[in-house]
């Protein structure tokens, strides 16, 4: 049966994290939300899996729908796809190497969410851009470098771990979302990265990943994700 | 052989959730950090850890050694623990379920950290007390009632799971957190979460957590941690 994702139909956001594993995995899957509303899409559909799930119930999207099994959180669905598909080595170590490297590409990408919404999730970006332009500078100019610094050193071969795992499909996603973002401080600060920026480049070649980046699939970078391109907040 | 945990040695932190599996599991383990410095103790042995681990490297504490393995990621260790000391049930769809459940918590105490520290977290709280005023109040009126009614709806018997599990120690840890950091606004909200509160005093009474929270490695709550108590950011 396919795998059923649920998540905001026009945006990237988290959930594109679990849609390059599903297309690197050439899972057979249906992106419920995207679907007309006449056939069950749309925000709606999310809305009712988050009242309408028995037992253990997701706090947000995106979720997947595995038969019987709901499961939810970016991180938590990733693992459960990659251990599904070979995207993750199968012993014990590995999954728990790779689970700490997303977790904390987890935060990293909670703290670009930050760089646009620092004082609360339910105000408008243009209500709080002031402080916006504060923490964006903080994370320009040391959370950032140092994230990517983590990353670089942790590249000892072609990958994140001994082996290609979903952690490099969500690295990919990263460099690219922050290339949109903060277009003048990712140049600067990727000058530093090579390995990562060639991290990036090997992965969107994988054939499955550039035939879906190519695709009507990929939604386009845009205002309303999480990486958004606002001048201001880049480097000066 | 013990197993060594790595972390701040004066706070809580993100390191009591870790602290809290351990006593549960009644497992024989070392918090090197608050060794005398004489005896390898004190911050400059998490830096170590930092700097000096082959493979894959943390990026953060709390860290756990465990033989050769080397974890970090609070959520990550947490689970690894579980599994090792049956504090969670033995099958896939439940180990998937408890790490949803500490994913949502991860992100709700990333969002009370961030009501201190809205802008950086390079600079003192008292230079950005103004931001964090406004973002305590989002927090306090519409996030915390937010995550706690949803672990509230969630508690269908004596515990989050089907089984009593580590979640429900983290959540008694983010319940204890809460309630020193926000106290009005934790009498307010809890008045509609009265299973969460009895949760939180079950788990309080279980002998080894009871044993544990009143011996001296139970670090009191201040104002260096996660759950800070600063009157201006509680409900008026």
């Amino acid at each position: 049966m396919a795998y059923q994702l649920y998540y905001w139909p026009t945006i990237q956001g988290r959930g594109e994290f679990v849609r390059l594993v599903l297309e690197e995995a050439a899972a057979d899957y249906v992106d419920v939300a995207r679907l007309p509303a006449a056939d069950g899409g749309g925000a709606p559909a999310i809305l009712r899996v988050l009242r309408e799930t028995p037992g253990v119930a997701p706090f947000a999207p995106p979720i997947l729908r595995d038969g019987a099994l709901t499961l939810a959180q970016t991180a938590n669905i990733c693992a459960y796809l990659a251990e599904n598909h070979a995207l993750v080595a199968d012993d014990r170590a590995a999954r728990v190497h790779a689970n700490q490297l997303q977790l904390t590409v987890t935060d990293l990408v909670a703290e670009v969410h930050d760089t646009h919404h620092p004082l609360s999730t339910g105000l408008y970006y243009e209500d709080q851009r002031a402080a916006a332009v504060e923490r964006a500078k903080g994370f320009r100019e040391e959370r950032m470098p140092k994230y990517l610094g983590y990353f670089e050193r942790q590249l000892h071969d072609d990958h994140l771990l001994s082996t290609f795992s979903y952690v490099d499909l969500s690295l990919f996603q990263v460099l690219r979302g922050l290339e949109y973002a903060f277009p003048r401080a990712f140049a600067r600060v990727t000058r530093e990265t090579p390995k990562l920026v060639a991290l990036g480049e090997r992965v969107a070649a994988r054939p499955r990943i550039a035939a879906y980046l190519a695709s009507p699939r990929r939604i386009a970078f845009n205002e309303q994700g999480i990486f958004r391109r606002y001048p201001e907040l880049d480097d000066g």
